[in-house]
């Protein structure tokens, strides 16, 4: 298993993290199967998506916050994060992708996000064939 | 890694594959484990739910369409099917399904089913064992 | 393949399982590696989120509750319950957990949770290597 460190640099950020991912694979040695990339987090999840035009991921940040707004008074978490975990469940703890000749294998316009829901934190996003 | 095409005929639309996944695991070969089905596309998606009345998925389709609307004056993605890509990364990229004797395992209800939110297109479904 | 028997208490229930999983995976005998855990049903789901404080996930159910309500005039699903047809895609079918030394590897505040949303029911949670 290979361990990423991310720094988040928002409350609520999408941080693209394919080359780290990328990187992680060449090191582990896996030529052809699958990986997982797993986040070893409650506010924060991992998801597979658009890279190519920033705004995509920003208006999926804009409407996942107008869904599951921070504050509520029914909420009891003491934390005060509750929406942070909702919106983790919801992108998921972990990613699937598949592997050929070493590379990944992804859509022409998919990356790999760091989904931040409570941030900015450090983080970590863990990597394992299988 | 098999590849499947899929021609949608709807804006939105959860198209059945199970018969196409279990004739790729087929050719496949695998015999006991489980399998991944990917999408590599940024506005569709792939799930598991029930098959057997259709209206229960076009249900699912009104209520995600009404919690994430189409249009939204705040969107500033370029292509303004920004909604689609919220929908996507809500379903998710992949889904997983066990095998045992060649045969997906699957609850009485489940059919896996490719998930549409910016159609008609042709699309694509990758999938492989592991 | 290990089969869990989860009895449900309430209509929306998140109960963790992580025991019973971490239980499973000692019977099935993997070392390294990673597992799946899958929900054979269209109307509950598996996640991995916060179980130290249990009114995070009671928060959860509040605000998947609130966001998809039971009722609505335009559902045509004839048993009624199209609500818990959408919160389990929204969760997901499947978990996938990394294994180190026979170990469950999650993060510190991390459980795996049976998700329902049309309960209470007796229900299956399947869980096999790879």
């Amino acid at each position: 298993m290979k361990k990423l460190s991310i720094k988040t640099t928002a409350h609520s950020q999408f941080r693209e993290i394919t080359r780290e991912v990328q990187a992680a694979l060449a090191e582990i040695g896996l030529r052809d199967g699958a990986i997982t990339v797993f986040v070893p987090h409650t506010t924060a999840g991992v998801t597979i998506n658009e890279h190519a035009d920033p705004d995509a991921m920003d208006d999926v940040i804009h409407a996942l916050n107008k869904l599951v707004p921070w504050s509520d008074p029914a909420y009891r978490h003491a934390e005060g994060n509750s929406a942070a975990h909702v919106k983790a469940i919801m992108t998921g703890s972990s990613a699937r992708v598949l592997v050929e000749d070493g590379n990944l294998q992804l859509g022409t316009w998919q990356g790999i996000f760091f989904c931040e829901f409570d941030g900015p934190r450090t983080r970590e996003v863990w990597i394992a064939a299988g």
